[in-house]
Parts: C-alpha cells; sequence; structure tokens
C-alpha cells in the first residue's frame, strides 16, 4: 500500500504535514510518498523511517490565493504530480492540506468519476454530542445541485460510513428546514422521493441534528453545506473567545479556570477538526483526502489513516456496486 | 398606541407570555391588547396595570402541531382575531409565540405585502463577538426564492437595522460559500449584481461572518436560513452540554465551575436568544413579531419593545421608500 501526501501548500509550510504523515507511518504499514521539494522534505524524515519514504521531488506548488483553473496547467505541482500518479496506480491514496480547489478540479480531470456518478462531493466529518462523527456532504464541491447530485451523495456518505466509522447503524438524513414530509425546497422534494429507494433514509433533518447523534449522514448541496459548516465553526470560535474574554476579565473567573483545565481540553479534543483528519472527496474513480489548509500534524495522521482505511475497505467499489443496484 | 400579544399558543401556555408583556408595559407607555383566554389571561394582571391592559377574548388557537393552512379558517383564534384586528388599523403590532407558519399565512393573507414587495421575510436576530446583534433574513418563510426577492431581503434588512439597532454604520452581505465576487450559486450570483445598487452592500459573506461583527445584514433564502440558524443553535446546545457533562464527571471540574458562574452567566446572556426577542416579519403591510414558541417572559417583553421600536420609526415606510427608489 503507497499512500501520497501532498508535502506543499498547507498554510503552515511543510513540517506539519510530513511530522504528521510520519507519525501515521510509525503506527500502520504502508510506503509513505512524499511529494514536494526534496530540499525541504529530507532533513524532516529520521535515518530509521527512511526506507519506507519515498520522495518525489518538485519546484511548485499551487498556493491558496491562486485560481484552481491555473493548476490544470502547472504540470509541474506537487498536487499535480500527486494526482497523475494516482491515475497510473502508482499510488493508492493521496492526502492534500494545500489549495482545495485545485486538488478537486486536479481529482476530476485527471482520474474521472466513478461509474455511475454524476458530481464528485466533499465529504466533511462532524463532531456530535455522543463522541462520535456525523458525515455532511456535499460541503462545498457543488453550488448547484439536482435532485440527482444529492440522491448520490446519499449513497456515496452511506457507503463511506459503513467502511470507515464504526456505527452500529447508518442513517440517511436529507438536511430541510423542517422534519415533516412536506417540508423542503423544489430539489429537495424530488430528491426526497429518489433517496426513499434506500432503506437506511429516515428522511428530512435539520441543522441542529448534525451534532444529536440521530443521523449519521446529512445529504444537501454544496451551497447550503459549505454555508452550515461555516457558521458552525463560526459558532464554536465565538463561544471560545467570549469565554476567554469573560474569564480574562475576572480574577475569581482565572482562578476558577485554573480548574477547569482538563474540561475544557477534553471539550477541545471532542469538537476539534484536528482529530477528524480530513474530507474525502467522494466520487472521484481514486482515493483522495482533502485536508484543512490549518491542519497540524495530528490532522495528517488522522488524513493518511482515512486514506489507509478508504483503501483497504474498497469504498470506492462499494460506491459502486450500490449505485449500479439503486439506479438500474 | 396599541400593541397586541397573542397570549395563547407558546409552548408554555400563556404565563410567561402575559408576564413578558406586563414587564414591557411598566418600562414603555402603550396601550397593550392581549389576545387570548380571559378566564386564564385576567387572573394574571395585577390591578394597577389593568388601565393600561385591554382583553380581546377568543376561545380558540392553533397548536403547534396543527397545520398552518387550517388557521386560515379559524376565526375565533387568537391569532386570527389579532391580525384581523392590525388589519383593521385597531392596534399597531402585533407578537405572537404561537404557531409561526399559522402568524405568517395569516399575515400575507390578511394585511398583505407592502408595495414593491414580492415575498415577505422572516428576519432573525443573531449575536456576535463584539456584543450587538447581526440579521440573518430570510430565516423560513421562503424556501425558493428568486435573486430579485433576496434583494428585496437586503433593503428590508437594512432598513430594519437602520431603525432599531444601534449601528454606526450597517452593512450588508450576501451569505455564499467564498468572500470572492465569483462565488455562489446561480441564484446568488444575480443577486449580487443586483444588490451593488445598495451603496452599503459589501459583497459575498460567509457562514461565519454572522457572528464576527464585520456585516449587519445577512441575506439568504429561507432553506439556507433556516439550516444556518438551526445549525447555530445546535452547535450552541452541543458545546452547553458537553461542558456540563465534563465539568459533572470531573470533581475538580465542579469545584472550578462554582468559580466560573459569573463568566457562564455573562456568557449565557450575550448568546441567549431571549435577550434578542423576536424576529420581524419584514414586507408584511403592519408589524408583526414572530417569537420562539419556547420564548420566556424576558424574550415576550423584548419582542413586545421591538414593535413598538418599529412602529415609532415607521420601518415599514422607511422599506417602501428604500424599494420605489431602488426598484425604479
Amino acid at each position: 500500500m503507497r499512500i501520497a501526501v501532498d508535502a506543499m501548500g498547507g498554510d503552515y509550510g511543510s513540517v506539519p504535514l510530513v511530522q504528521g504523515s510520519l507519525q501515521a507511518l510509525k503506527e500502520r504499514d504502508f510506503t509513505l510518498v512524499l511529494v514536494g521539494d526534496e530540499q525541504v522534505i529530507k532533513p524532516l524524515i529520521p535515518a530509521n523511517l527512511q526506507s519506507k519514504v519515498e520522495i518525489v521531488h518538485c519546484n511548485d506548488f499551487i498556493a491558496m490565493e491562486e485560481s484552481a483553473t491555473s493548476a490544470l496547467k502547472r504540470k509541474e505541482s506537487s498536487i499535480y504530480i500527486a494526482m497523475e500518479m494516482l491515475k497510473n496506480k502508482a499510488i493508492d491514496g493521496v492526502v492534500s492540506a494545500g489549495h482545495s480547489g485545485a486538488t478537486m478540479s486536479l481529482a476530476t480531470l485527471k482520474i474521472g468519476r466513478l461509474n455511475n456518478v454524476l458530481r464528485p462531493a466533499i465529504c466533511t466529518l462532524m463532531p456530535r454530542i455522543d463522541g462520535n462523527k456525523s458525515l455532511v456532504l456535499d460541503a462545498g464541491a457543488n453550488v448547484d445541485c439536482k435532485p440527482e447530485n444529492l440522491f448520490e451523495f446519499g449513497i456515496m456518505g452511506y457507503e463511506y460510513a459503513r467502511a470507515i466509522l464504526n456505527y452500529p447503524k447508518v442513517r440517511i438524513g436529507l438536511l430541510a428546514n423542517g422534519e415533516e414530509e412536506c417540508k423542503g425546497n423544489e430539489m429537495t422534494k424530488v430528491a426526497f422521493e429518489l433517496l426513499k429507494k434506500h432503506p437506511n433514509f429516515i428522511g428530512n433533518v435539520e441543522g441542529n441534528n448534525i451534532f444529536d447523534s440521530n443521523v449519521e449522514v446529512i445529504v444537501c448541496d454544496g451551497f447550503v453545506g459549505n454555508a452550515v459548516l461555516k457558521a458552525s465553526e463560526g459558532v464554536a470560535n465565538s463561544i471560545s473567545f467570549l469565554l476567554k474574554k469573560h474569564i480574562k476579565a475576572s480574577p475569581i473567573g482565572i482562578f476558577g479556570a485554573l480548574f477547569m483545565k482538563n474540561v475544557f481540553k477534553k471539550l477541545k479534543k471532542q469538537i476539534d477538526y484536528a482529530e477528524y483528519g480530513g474530507a474525502p472527496l467522494l466520487g472521484v474513480n481514486g482515493n483522495v483526502i482533502i485536508c484543512h489548509g490549518k491542519s497540524n500534524a495530528k490532522a495528517m495522521k488522522n488524513a493518511v489513516f482515512q486514506a489507509i482505511l478508504a483503501y483497504e475497505n474498497a469504498v470506492n467499489h462499494n460506491i459502486e456496486v450500490a449505485l449500479e443496484k439503486f439506479k438500474n
């Protein structure tokens, strides 16, 4: 098994990307392929791990502020080379914390879609109160969707959750403005009818259900998904900001907070995206994990594990089989 | 000035609805018209306030689980009677914590729309980190929108914010999947062009901007708005749940939390919807405030103040003037 990590383009440079990948290598047996500037990467690899690491050198990478379309022409860039290798089956998965638009465009162009998939989707893992995760897709790859796309998102999310996450049961919900079947917009009402084909479809769910452990896979278009995820992140950050502000403003609060350190640590661990790794790009004919640009080493390690699990559990094969069954 | 409160149909019965309204009466000079079951309401009114309160008796009200359309026929229900009074100019505003769908349907049917308004919108107030509020509209009245509707939401939200909330400047943002002008879906991209007509339009904003004090009025369709608001509520509730759980599980945490009481209280005050009152239904030819079914007395008091301020500041007149200007 060969997993490639785009060692360039993250917000914090190559160090956390490489360190996280090496941590994964200590816990699982695979070949790590690091794509990026050899001069930067090589000094980061300890002697005892060198036999398990391959470096594919390149000079270029796509910076965050560049356009995703320009990535299609940058043949010497780290993500271009990684996708080319995935296309040629030289590797079994790609993890990138670089420009996510570039990663998506290149994945779709280079490796194409799975059979019966019209639109790939970004599948984001969200924390929920039982300590497990829920999946929200699409998180931003497709801002204008047709009902058929949402149906596919449901199937893909289900197959991913079933293979990668340890749920006793995976339930699919359709994000709407109310739980009743009559709720939804024109598009989701048609998607509702399509999703009924799946035995694990539980109907409409609402924004708060993402976190309450009553549904595992939440289906929506990428415009809605993106807005919901960014708002959720905004609420969590705002609460954290206000809590710190109010603590600092009160000597008694500062004293009390000293004893709450472990409580805050546990809470942070439970809602921190670093614990979740990256978001798989489901529906492309390869194994691609898109990480937050601000990913730390821990997030990268977990993302590499996601790539390994997706490969080992043949998620893409299962998606094709399921879509073949439901579409025909 | 005569403000009516639907004294029936909230999740906790008439008591908090009446108590909150009476609290408003102690702070501001107006006539309070309570619409509901006289036998329930009358005992709640102290002798010294009776001269400022009128009771309009009715036997019926729309329960939360009933359909909004059935409300149109229930002529003896509290919200029907209140809307009839608003239509006949017997009152200057209506506040209701009852069935919001029924309130919306009746408002649109009975009192109609303002000139140049195609679709009324629910305008929700959200907490932000500077202690002020931002407005999100539409929060759920219109699940399928055209660009023209979003343009109107922007104008209506701006006029409401300008009149009711004390901002030095009111900025209008369009909710999208990125801040760049090229972001958005087919519908919001056209709305972007329309909103450019307004000098206070600052372009696309993202879900997290609702809370970060960089924009005052956030425009979106009611499907997206509803999902975003419910997800935000879900995150806040989940964090509160997890925090309590982790505190309870740790004796040191319990000890620390004792000293944090004031900090938590301040935080709660800042993010609690009770502090915000209700959501105005903007675009109807009357002054209607829709409250959360779970509104406590404080939320009701603040909602009554909102109705008073909207009336005093002639928000509806200003909306008509602005739309006339921008549409012609």
